[in-house]
């Protein structure tokens, strides 16, 4: 192997934090060492018109940034993160430290060790195999029963796990956020919408306990991806009476990508909220990324294995074998990888029912699959040894994404025949892991225009007993290639408020190349908003402060607290400063839109102190004595609008 | 009036068209005069594997650009655009010209000829007063009766601009698109959405006849917004039953801004598929800025008067009068100005309510008569003179946008009281304004979630009888400063697909500053989003082509025709060129993301070409003949994949 350490690039020990922002911990109950990490937004108080200064509190946020986004973490990527988890998992006592496979050169598709040192000599520097320097621990696997959450909740057991994330979800809050009466008017008559995700099974509380993590575990809605390889990870939870959470894909191609920019679009895309990070590499040094990935994630992350099985047999898919597979779940799950999307549902049988369709089969492990299983004419090797797959799974407590292969790859050919094919042996193989002890998450489309949404949540919740959806968009329209995080962030959001667990982020790049930094933070901040968007329609009550919190920004001119409550301050500093850069610009009462004398905003304060001054906020107050009252209005007022 | 030519910036003749779009005419059968325009894009053949090569059919677009998108066209902006309705208004012989108001220095914001002349010499050259320098006709008005097409639709009269419609609403085609049934898989069990827009009145037909138009425009379900002073725009329409539109704001603002820089903007806009635009400017010089605007502008312009009104009392609220405001909407009926915003829904019982609300009054019309109501304690002028309005906008064919001045400013004030007292008062001036013969939209919010959006579109389609709605996004969630384009594309796409007819564009600067032309392009292309993923949904016959078209390129690594195929061809382009630039990657049937060996799209063709060779495309033929085809595939097909 080769590390040609003096070639690498500078690695930045730690981005920049946001701003007014600091890391808190709260602690547990159940285990009262926990420590759940928030980001807290510091906010100035309001100066009232009439001299009363009022504090607002800080603002707690979700944060996926790990030790990264802490201002006194010292580490760098070279070490990698803490182990957190580490002792949970051993005091468990139910795992076993072992040898472990031994990295063989084809784990970074090359023939050997020759070749990958011949190879990399004529490789630019930075874009050579690198191993990973830091710490490589002893691999541990489970000894007697399955190591997964989803084990432990059937026996009743509160994990560490499950607090930590009971406590993620209530954003440290003691109760739930209920608005004050003050800034509702009237009562809302909200449409009684019985979208899938509120007409199956539990609903979503007030309040989120160590308890209720647990049953929704326990019964399958919801799923904690932590490989017990990937110590360093901090739990979260997938499932629809949670906080919709997103995925962002990173991984190099055989055309583009080197291991120190892919570890940096991980710290990248956390830093701006990825719940979730997928590796989807392909090409060469696929294992060794993987490694620096993994060591330096706080989130949870997936793969596809299928893409390093086939790099190991160069491309040639009718050369894939079940052992060849199996020895690479293996390997990843040594590694740590928290999840695998296995393409199980792609049978023999349903794939000529893609050849009619407008763009066939769009799912690159599902066109892997489909061209094996015609090659060889078998069943797909995945479908016949799913249930020794489940046992590796068990083992690491690696969580299934079973991949959706016959996914729509254009609004022509969403929810035919061959797609719902695919997610009834979904379901069939998601409760043939739930057997095994596996926790199961089921992928879905793609491309599905609006009114067609509903159907796909419907019928996976249906057929897939429940278990959490997690879909790619869908993108609502075809005809915006370099806008596709827009046009699939308006699906995403509908299924999210339909009940989809996790979305995966597409970004402006998709369909045209590799995304860069700026498409990763694109891509993330649309999800993000699309998430939330879904989380407020669900009514998830610990999604509810966020906005009023920036609206009461915004409404009394503290320009500076509305950017930094926002998903991207920065971006927002810098549009206002665009057209008034001053400083005192964002103390002022007014902004470029209107100007100085022409804003809304400062009028209908002056209406509101005005209706507060003269008792004008009910209904009878005003049609007693309104009269009399503009009288002294325009006597007493008249100043404060010149 | 001062017109310093010297100064003026380089005007430029045109912009970039689209590249392989061509402009062509289709011909009226009413009328046969009648010279619609689209924009084609030529598609290149696909070449398939088996040699053959197969012809695409080039794709036409709904195409805002008017001359300026024609390579032909031969004017620039000093001169404006040819009067192509003038003679359809003449032929009438229902209206007459007469000598109009003379500019008085107050329509610009200036007290005397002297102080504009002091003021704009103090002024950088850019930013001067500069009087419109080409053809300025005398003003028409009707004669005897209304001259709106609500009223010739009344009487059955099908005018050119209902044809004129009707011909660019199915996009140039004699029939209703349909998608073939090869590519379609299976039956599509939609799930029977009764969204508001689907179960009132009348349904989308699959061919739009100038019948339908004119029933549509009768039954005061669609408006076709064109004042008989602006002869320069091309007919469109607003309803439900139509392709949904989009409007961009333009305007100028006391702090920034220039009258060149605002004309670029509305001819960029249109570029990119503006439907309408609004010209909100306030400040200084809004009459001139707003004759440029309108001498040249291809699209609907819509003014909210009251900013011009309230420039002329310096800004000074409770000098409105309403004599003022009349004079105002005459000046600008004069102009051309084809539907004017008025907040007449306002009413001084509803201001109160508005008090205790997170953010107030956000509307900057409705602030103005909320302040004005107070101050004076008397009703709004607009609420009591409607009659009035309603006779000088029927004299000219201007259209209502009934405004929604008490729409909600934040997610923690959507739907309450105040909103929806205002939207009752909104229908109620709807029937009025009918009564008068004035065609009628109304203006909607703002800041709603998702699951508070299908009551808006409901209540309005109630209380409003259908009259077509208007909506600003609205807004899904408040925390994404700098990305309500996205927050409010989602809640946009949502509405419009329950039955919105026109969305108003958010750009990303929303909240934060004035859009520049960058912003103006994301805003508007977002928007085309919104309002195609909606007419997807409705299931609108005429759009149903564009995307399949998309695919089909995408599909067959038509690289150039999916970029000209989108809404943006520039930015594909320019995101596919950043990882492969080399021209050679603008064929290949391979892409950045997944390298040549690893596509998906590749692979699935070779999935389809072999169950194509082989009849393996129904159901019977795989199970039959599979095992035997497999071996034939392993011989004969290897090598397509190495």
């Amino acid at each position: 192997m080769i590390a040609p350490k003096d070639d690498d690039k500078t690695i930045r020990r730690d981005q920049a934090l946001f701003p007014k922002s600091k890391r808190v911990y709260i602690k547990g109950t159940v285990h009262p060492d926990l420590e759940v990490p928030m980001r807290e937004i510091e906010l100035s108080p309001t100066n009232h018109p009439n001299g009363r200064v009022e504090e607002n509190a800080p603002v707690r946020v979700y944060d996926n940034s790990g030790p990264w986004g802490d201002a006194n973490f010292e580490g760098n990527v070279e070490q990698g993160l803490p182990a957190l988890r580490r002792q949970w998992i051993m005091d468990r006592g139910d795992v076993e430290e072992y040898e472990g496979r031994e990295v063989a050169p084809a784990d970074n598709g090359y023939l050997s060790n020759e070749h990958a040192e011949r190879y990399n000599q004529n490789k630019e520097a930075a874009n050579r195999l690198k191993e990973y320097p830091g710490l490589v621990r002893k691999p541990l696997r489970a000894k007697d029963h399955p190591v997964s959450q989803l084990w432990y909740a059937r026996q009743g057991i509160i994990t560490p796990e499950m607090e930590f994330i009971a406590i993620r979800e209530n954003l440290g809050r003691e109760k739930a956020f209920k608005a004050t009466d003050d800034s509702v008017n009237g009562p809302r008559n909200v449409m009684n919408h019985q979208h899938p995700g509120q007409s199956f099974g539990a609903k979503i509380p007030e309040f989120i306990t160590p308890e209720f993590v647990r049953d929704e575990v326990a019964a399958g809605r919801a799923i904690i991806p932590n490989n017990i390889n990937h110590p360093e990870s901090e739990p979260m939870i997938i499932g629809r009476n949670f906080l919709v959470k997103i995925n962002a894909n990173i991984g190099n191609s055989a055309v583009a990508s080197t291991i120190d920019e892919e570890v940096e679009k991980l710290r990248w895309a956390t830093k701006w909220g990825a719940d979730n990070v997928m590796d989807l590499s392909t090409g060469k040094n696929i294992h060794a990324t993987r490694e620096w990935i993994i060591r330096n994630s706080p989130v949870p992350i997936g793969t596809v294995p299928i893409y390093q099985a086939l790099e190991k047999v160069n491309g040639r898919v009718e050369d894939l074998t079940w052992e060849l597979f199996r020895d690479t779940l293996i390997e990843q799950a040594e590694q740590g990888v928290d999840y695998f999307t296995i393409h199980a549902g792609v049978l023999l049988r349903y794939i000529p029912r893609t050849a009619t369709r407008m763009t066939g089969i769009v799912s690159r492990g599902g066109s892997i699959m489909a061209k094996w299983c015609l090659s060889h004419h078998k069943e797909s090797f995945l479908y016949t040894h799913w249930d020794e797959i489940c046992d590796i799974m068990a083992a690491y407590d690696v969580s299934f994404s079973i991949g959706d292969g016959l996914r729509p790859g254009s609004i022509a050919d969403a929810n035919d025949y061959a797609q719902f094919a695919e997610l009834k042996t979904q379901g069939e193989l998601t409760k043939r892991a739930w057997d095994k002890g596996v926790q199961v998450m089921c992928e879905g489309p793609g491309h599905v225009p609006m009114h067609m949404i509903e159907e796909n949540m419907k019928n996976q919740l249906d057929w897939c007993h429940e278990a959490p959806f997690y879909t790619l968009g869908p993108l609502t329209t075809d005809i915006a290639p370099g806008y596709d995080h827009i046009t699939s962030g308006i699906g995403a959001a509908l299924i999210g408020w339909y009940g989809c667990a996790m979305l995966c982020y597409v970004t402006p790049k998709e369909h045209l190349g590799l995304p860069n930094r700026d498409d990763v933070r694109e891509g993330v901040i649309t999800y993000k908003i699309a998430a939330h968007a879904a989380d407020l329609a669900k009514g998830h009550p610990a999604a509810q402060e966020r906005d009023p919190a920036v609206s009461k920004a915004r409404f009394e001119f503290r320009w500076e607290d509305q950017f930094n409550l926002g998903l991207d301050p920065e971006k927002a500093l810098a549009f206002h400063d665009e057209t008034l850069p001053q400083d005192g610009a964002k103390t002022a009462h007014f902004c470029s839109m209107c100007g100085p004398t022409f804003c809304s905003m400062k009028i209908s304060d002056e209406v509101r102190q005005y209706a507060e001054e003269h008792g004008m906020t009910s209904e009878e107050a005003i049609e007693e004595g309104m009269e009399k009252k503009a009288a002294e209005f325009n006597e007493s007022g008249a100043e404060i609008y010149s």
